[in-house]
């Protein structure tokens, strides 16, 4: 069953190829391999042709591959030969001419060293190939994003029942990501970012040890990891002190625009409509320029993949599409507001994948 | 003090680059413009040249640079910009006619792009500009090697502690990764391994839920990243059973292959006979073809960087240089051992960083 999906993935990209003018591509995104394989591990390369389809890796990988790929042709290369030298082989074995390179990922020596060891074949640079088809989640896909979505939630409700002034953002951290494995997390999906007060200016704060009283709110970025590797990615203000003016109206603001911008998904509309429906609401209270960030990012395999809702990319939505809506509000010294949720795009409209709560009411800690 | 280590990190490098034809380097690797300017984020690229040094960044990062890198040119890209054109930018401002590029890290599609927005200059792939300086450490780099190394080793004398028949691999390493940062990480240096009897075998295993009382040992392959990205990276055996003669045999070899290995590194020493010191004392004892992978590798910023212990590398040895020492045997459906420590090569030897005990007695839990 799950090996057949694999093989449609590699169908789809076969296909996918034509008026590329490349007959084979060679995977060289880890990322990538794991999508088209099952494979999680690194340093592997994969050929897809249509008349073979072989994973290039090494002895440490062996035992790992006859797991998780049963029934993959493998090229185990040995410690004297490099995966270069090896792909090499497979490429010339699988009778390849014009093979597809995936342009983001092969480097340049790479590259190099790959041609200097194909005397014959033509090298064709691909881009985006897999992760065209990689826009599109599954079924099974979004069962493991809907995963990563409880364990990333599960281990926040632990978080806010656990919150107390003297942790330090380090400690909530630390807590966090404990939470999200015993949850059955194969980890964070990217370092959490537990930012008190004016940190939380800072986009990509990293946890310090200023502690949860020093200020009255803390603004958490965080996400769960599923043991596949499908990710989620949320953001929340947790207010743990006075409740300012300021900081009410400017929640107030984010909030509203995070609903417009979901308000705005459905099949057919572009990015930057998205994100310009999110974008009017921050402007219209006058906060525009303090929302310095594009609205959101495709998540799946990697944290960030596929489409983006900014001011320049028109690109439209597909059903199956896993976007985060994620505005927030920044003043240098003071602090900011961002409040990010994950969506899929259906056919009707979309449907809001993360649960946790997010009316202002409900972010304060008594 | 430290921007000027930074600064001299960077005349280094230029120096470096005569020879290869380029005036300047464009740094995309970010590990090596965390290297090379302090700056912790990501998606950042560096324009080292001899007339200007400028960080390419966006928003996102404005203040966290400002306290990284005080005194550093940036150019902070707005969000209609992408990376590549600000990029090139920075560099027909500064009068750069021959940029190198780090030919391992800049991808085929980032080239084509560079190449395309840059009209007159020309570009030089380079290899390893950076890696080089990064193979020897300076003091200050030894001080966060030394706590990445501290921080593993307090998470395991907790783990040591706390083992016990019912808990899972999974429950392990997330207590280990837990205590670690407890100790001051930032995390581990990479997904621990904890792989209970039979998974032993599988030198990449990933946690599951295998307890610990399920076999009679239990590998561990850790290492913890210090708050500044320095690294560490050991595995010992447990031994939580019984005390069979055939776990006994393979650790007393694996760990006098490791100790030979250790005896072998001094300056001026090749890396494949150091290798080869180790490997001879397993193939003695009749295991060679179990003993499927590399005896070392460097570790610093990157958990592998630098030089390889191998057959084939005959790079020598210098002074400054840190590598892992990790022979191991492994047989498919029984286990393996492996035992690893840092070593740190001085004027006069070297020196074992790490002090976690490994005789076998010691590795017995009672």
């Amino acid at each position: 069953m799950a090996a057949d999906r694999f093989a449609a993935r590699r169908q789809k990209l076969l296909h996918g190829l034509k008026g590329t003018g490349a007959d084979a591509l060679l995977v060289t995104n880890f990322t990538n391999v794991t999508y088209l394989t099952g494979f999680s591990g690194d340093d592997s390369f994969l050929l897809v042709s249509k008349a073979a389809t072989v994973l290039i890796s090494d002895g440490r990988y062996t035992t790992q591959i006859g797991k998780e790929c049963p029934g993959l042709d493998r090229c185990i290369r040995s410690q004297k030969e490099s995966t270069i030298a090896a792909t090499a082989g497979v490429i010339c074995q699988a009778r390849v001419q014009k093979l597809g390179v995936e342009s983001e990922s092969l480097t340049v020596a790479e590259h190099e060293k790959l041609a200097a060891a194909l005397k014959s074949q033509t090298l064709i640079p691909v881009a985006g190939a897999v992760e065209e088809l990689r826009l599109i989640k599954d079924a099974e896909e979004l069962v493991e994003i809907r995963k990563a979505v409880r364990q990333a939630e599960k281990g926040f409700e632990v978080l806010r029942a656990e919150l107390r002034g003297e942790l330090s953002e380090l400690e909530v951290a630390n807590n966090l990501e404990y939470s999200m494995r015993q949850f059955g997390a194969r980890g964070a999906s990217f370092p959490p970012i537990i930012a008190v007060g004016a940190r939380a200016a800072l986009p990509h704060a990293r946890p310090t040890s200023c502690r949860i009283s020093e200020a009255d709110f803390v603004l958490i970025d965080w996400g769960a990891s599923a043991t596949s590797g499908y990710k989620s990615d949320l953001t929340r203000v947790l207010v743990t002190g006075k409740i300012s003016p300021k900081l009410e109206k400017l929640y107030r603001v984010v909030l509203n625009a995070q609903l417009a911008g979901i308000a705005a998904i459905r099949l057919g509309v572009r990015c930057c409509d998205v994100d310009a429906a999110a974008r009017r609401v921050v402007d219209e209270a006058g906060f525009g320029k303090h929302f310095n960030h594009g609205l959101g990012h495709g998540v799946g395999l990697d944290i960030h993949e596929g489409l983006r809702f900014n001011a320049v990319s028109t690109e439209e939505l597909k059903p199956g599409m896993i976007m985060t809506v994620e505005p927030g509000v920044y003043f240098e010294g003071w602090g900011g507001v961002r409040i990010e949720d994950d969506v899929l795009v259906t056919r009707t409209g979309c449907e809001v994948l993360t649960s946790t709560p997010k009316e202002f009411e409900q972010s304060i800690i008594q």
